[in-house]
């Protein structure tokens, strides 16, 4: 048995890949076998992470498996889907036991949180990437996509932005400690899926998505998607408070959470009526905007003036970037 | 829009990449939705292949696109399911649109070939390797896994070995062409995995894989998943006949069957009783040996009597190994 076969039984051997409600079959055979229920449908999402490009190459295991876990399961959160399992292929160009140790363990942390199975995936040898697809089960017809935004509707977010963005320079090492800065790469090392705002979304939000691109960026998909004109209202932002006391100034804190990606809070779109029902469940929603007939996205200052924004949203930024 | 956002409109506008039976939400949203009928079960194989590694850096974009999806699908076949999607999550060092259109082309090939429809992925820049996860459905119940094999039972392949193995030097161009070159490259480059054998065998066979480790690592799967001995007859053997024209003895042949890998055949254990409805259906079975109490795979000789295999059939040989 090589090394790597050997891996693959040590995860096989984690306390995520045990028996999972909705997995016939877990690792060990050719295929895993998933079930879901008459009455749901099946969501499935794939992200790539590489070393150098989508993280830092000597970054810790145990931040890196619970992160990257974290940033598969959030397209489940944004479509309402409640989380069921997930394969791991990751690639590494050497074993070492201590880092697959920790890697596990973060990997664990999040599945645990995330309440996800881990039911195959391949191991082999190269240079260090990770792709993990993630499985989530949604009532048939209920899943949340980005097309269904209409003219009237509120636009919202479930927290505050910029986290990602802010943290990145921390992350990299170009900056040293300061206050906040603990806060902000907590949250770049261990985003925390919006699963409940997700789930809570469904028959109540008409489009939604969770921001990774950056907040103009994804509301650009929407807009795109939904074939319509989302105005974003600068001043009604929820700014991360962490963010604010590791920036100069708030101007600076403000092209982050615009223009930076790697929030994964939710961004959605519903009618006001249902806002009301939404806050009284305890959900986190920011309205931030509106949706209008037209298209693209706008960005509008205190007094109602368009602005343009400085930072292009429509380019990727931060590690999720190509 | 960066670069490899284009790539994601190109993957998006592909034929395989439209509307296929099953398939409710495809590529463009945070997930795909697939829908899984009662009665079914879905299944999930995730296969990574890495340049350098898995296939020669220089492979031709074509000639990998449609081995990718052929060896992922192959499980899918080994476990008796029908082909529904695919996720594709491709990494590249650079954007070339002549690679990229010869890549697509192959997928786009084997994906008709195999009724599969391309439903995500991500695409991301770094060291070229790829993961594909393939969706497959099988009626709840019915999967075929490693570990049903009985005493009794008759051990099984679905057609010849050694294809893999023998094409390795001339995938490799450590040897020039010759006369079964073509034919081994042909197999190895579009391996054609066995959907309709692995459908007609549910309900027949008590345990299936495809040989991807080689036949002995293979049997060796079978023989600790279901707890029984497997006895592989080696005259029995059906040899690559491309194999053999290139080989210069028959025994060197042999030993690639038994200990080469990437055959993408499937290895079945089945009561003899079913032998002659199967090959009345017109499928290709061939018994290679059988299965008994205890544990192990063991090599027999055409007098019934045991050798110790040269190759050890339990290390990883060829393309496939990590």
């Amino acid at each position: 048995m090589g090394e790597f076969e050997l891996i693959r039984h040590y995860f096989a051997a984690a306390a995520c890949a045990q028996a999972v409600d909705g997995v016939v079959l877990g690792i060990g055979d050719d295929c895993a076998l998933l079930q879901v229920s008459a009455g749901e449908q099946l969501a499935v999402s794939t992200d790539t992470l590489v070393a150098g490009v989508h993280f830092p190459a000597g970054a810790p295991g145990e931040l890196l498996g619970q992160r990257a876990l974290a940033v598969a399961v959030s397209d489940l959160a944004a479509m309402g889907a409640t989380p069921l399992a997930f394969t791991l292929a990751l690639t590494l160009p050497e074993v070492s036991p201590d880092w697959l140790a920790d890697f596990t363990a973060g990997l664990e942390r999040m599945a645990r949180q995330c309440g996800v199975g881990l039911v195959g995936g391949d191991t082999t040898r190269g240079p260090l990437s990770l792709t993990l697809t993630v499985f989530g089960r949604v009532p048939a017809g209920q899943a949340l996509t980005r097309a269904g935004a209409r003219p009237g509707d509120l636009l919202c977010v479930g927290g505050a932005l910029g986290n990602g963005a802010g943290a990145l320079p921390f992350v990299l090492g170009e900056r040293a400690e300061q206050p906040g800065s603990a806060a902000l790469l907590a949250h770049y090392w261990s985003p925390a899926p919006q699963l409940q705002l997700g789930q809570a979304l469904r028959g109540v939000a008409t489009a939604a998505l969770d921001i990774s691109d950056g907040l103009l960026a994804d509301c650009g998909h929407i807009a795109r998607a939904s074939g319509v004109a989302l105005f974003v209202e600068q001043q009604r932002l929820p700014l991360s408070a962490a963010l604010l006391a590791c920036t100069d100034n708030d101007d600076a804190a403000l092209q982050l959470a615009l223009g930076g990606g790697d929030d994964y809070v939710l961004a959605f779109t519903l009618p006001a009526e249902k806002l009301d029902a939404l806050r009284a469940m305890g959900q986190p929603v920011q309205v931030i905007g509106r949706v209008e007939a037209g298209q693209g996205v706008h960005l509008l200052d205190a007094r109602g003036r368009a602005i343009e924004p400085r930072h292009s949203g429509y380019q990727h930024f931060g590690t999720h970037r190509d």
